[in-house]
């Protein structure tokens, strides 16, 4: 956390009124003290460490409120299958897990801190990051203290406790819910502040899910739910009904469904790269959520076998141009709509008192993150006021 | 055109035979002379320059046969205002032909030469260039003159003569008819080698199009075609008759189309970006052109308007996950396809003979070019033997 002067802004994005040009940013002890026109920075504020944006455009930067980000091996060989006809099925997750398993603490710390490293020179300043490849009690430990590990390495890393990814195979079903109900004080303990379940079919039961959430919420948990991505199982009203954070993916949800969220206040977050991933087709549901009034998130979901990416800006162009959402929507849902899936006030804006977490853009425009496909969109990352080499 | 030995290749494709592991290329005079399992390397040729692949695949660099590359301006605001209800319609190309006459050339170059930069970084070696922005043939003449100063500057840019790319505002159409065909031998005298005419529903007839490429296959230039992408408007059956080199977009084309284009040997060039810039919704179109038979391209329609973005992978990417192409169908047509359409042996693959262009991935697999979204999947461009920074 340190103080830093952001200046020769061509045009700043903070979301607190409309954008300002030719601006500045002042960050002191990590967090905005000050934004505005340049010529009108107050005197005193001018001292320390500057940084110049050179016209650049500026926005918060990125919260990536979903990610499976710490795995091993790949799954070329699923890949190649689905797009030789096959479908994407949960399945698939057991050979990550088995060779997430198989792999060593530094080997998965590596694997991911290369992972976060991407997501930063894309433009990420948060991650949510989940366990769930390691379903057994001590691989998930593992899994959590990498998180942790990633977190003082970073810093803005939320950790996210999925042992409810899948049944693992051999396993019977109520007795690995039980493991997992019995896991949520150790997973608390190494650090995880969130409890997700993968409600679908092919995954955990609404009943299921029901168990856990309820469990974890006694632990202390914020409560997040993987809902309806392969089929319309109930898992939307169960997040309304436990009142989670967010419900995720949500290919499958009903004008009803969406009402429901939009009443529990559950943000609802998009994954467009998954969708594209597994061929799904699905993207109707966003127009659908977003006339219902559901707050919008945007991730990259990244992981291994469903959405192998670390790239915030291309879910965002995916939300814009398959999902249909306007830019500036889409800016505000990478941005605000992952600090309130997250229930963070303090990121995803720059008014004063938010982290100073920014990005300078390789454009004087904002709209040119969706505009301009297949690009590097952000030249720099701060986080906290530390400048980093992307 | 240099000597170049590329060492420890986790995994050479080549295209000629399957790949090879651990494999090394030895370039000479800018041309391959030998490639294989680098234990075999014969002695003699593993004297000078070396490129130590540290494990990475290897692929021949891509060939990208479709772009418009040279312009000035943005159209940020059709882009907001498609997002909120509007429909892409040819119309707007004229906001790019009056910002791009109001600059000078060294703005045009300048701006074009940051473009094919960003392509080399992308895995791109060979780059077709349109003019088509001037739509008057003084300002047509200024932009072949940049796309050859492009080839002066970068090497591998085929230059095409699109004079016929909307009927500019307020000119008579068979009065613009006639005077593309009349610059046809200005266009060949400043590095034209090829001819393409956007033939759709809101640009040129099939009509016009025959008289202006019988009229250009004349002056000795090849023939390629901008064809029924907005429309069926007979644009691919054109392209069959005259023996066009490509036939591009297609995504309204029907099965006995794609029998004449196949019958033809016209090769058939994806331009999947556009389809998403564009949020046409119409992907089926590459599995008809493959069933039958088309020898298929992609291409990134690099434009302003309806497909800004330089990179070959995005395209690769959409070509398997939307069009439903496999990785190594996908892979063959950005690269012997390409080479196919712009009718070029000596590109697209590293067989004896071919042009030392190849790309060190920074994976140690091909499939990741595709499977790994949104990540920069090239980490070194080579050309002619000589090795790039990107």
């Amino acid at each position: 956390m340190s103080d830093l002067l952001v200046r020769r802004i061509g045009r700043l994005t903070t979301w607190v009124g409309t954008p300002t040009v030719d601006a500045a940013v002042v960050i002191r002890n990590g967090r905005v003290e000050w934004s505005g026109p340049d010529r009108e920075l107050p005197r005193g504020l001018g001292d320390g460490p500057q940084l110049d944006a050179a016209g650049a455009a500026v926005l918060p930067g990125f919260v990536d409120c979903h990610t499976h980000a710490v795995w091993a091996g790949d799954r070329r060989s699923d890949f190649v299958a689905r797009l030789e006809g096959g479908d994407y099925v949960p399945g698939g997750i057991e050979a990550t897990v088995a060779a997430t398993r198989a792999a060593d603490d530094s080997t998965l710390l590596r694997a991911a801190a290369r992972r976060i490293r991407t997501m930063r020179a894309n433009g990420t300043t948060t991650v949510e990051v989940k366990s769930g490849y390691g379903l057994r009690p001590d691989d998930e430990a593992r899994l959590l203290e990498v998180i942790r590990r990633l977190d003082g390495t970073f810093g803005g890393i939320e950790s996210t406790y999925l042992g409810a990814h899948v049944v693992p195979d051999g396993r019977n079903r109520s007795d690995y819910v039980a493991e997992v109900i019995a896991s949520l004080p150790m997973a608390a303990a190494h650090g995880a502040r969130w409890c997700d379940v993968f409600c679908d079919d092919g995954a955990f039961t609404t009943d299921e899910a029901r168990q856990i959430l309820t469990a974890a919420a006694g632990q202390g948990l914020g409560l997040r739910m993987h809902a309806d991505q392969l089929a319309q199982v109930g898992a939307s009203r169960l997040a309304a009904e436990l009142r989670c954070a967010s419900a995720d993916h949500l290919d499958h949800v009903t004008v009803g469904d969406a009402h429901a969220l939009a009443s529990a206040g559950v943000v609802g977050v998009l994954v467009p790269v998954a969708s594209l991933y597994t061929r799904s087709g699905r993207w109707s549901h966003a127009a659908l959520l977003q006339q219902a009034g559901v707050t919008l998130a945007i991730a990259t979901d990244c992981n291994p076998g469903s959405a192998y990416g670390e790239s915030m800006p291309l879910a965002i162009q995916l939300a814009c141009l398959e999902m249909g959402l306007s830019v500036e929507t889409a800016l505000r849902a990478a941005t605000l709509g992952g600090a309130a899936a997250l229930r963070r006030a303090d990121i995803g804006h720059l008014g004063p008192g938010a982290r100073g977490d920014l990005i300078v853009l390789a454009s004087d425009h904002e709209v040119d993150v969706v505009a301009h496909l297949g690009a590097a969109a952000v030249t720099t990352t701060v986080t906290g006021g530390v400048v980093g080499r992307t």
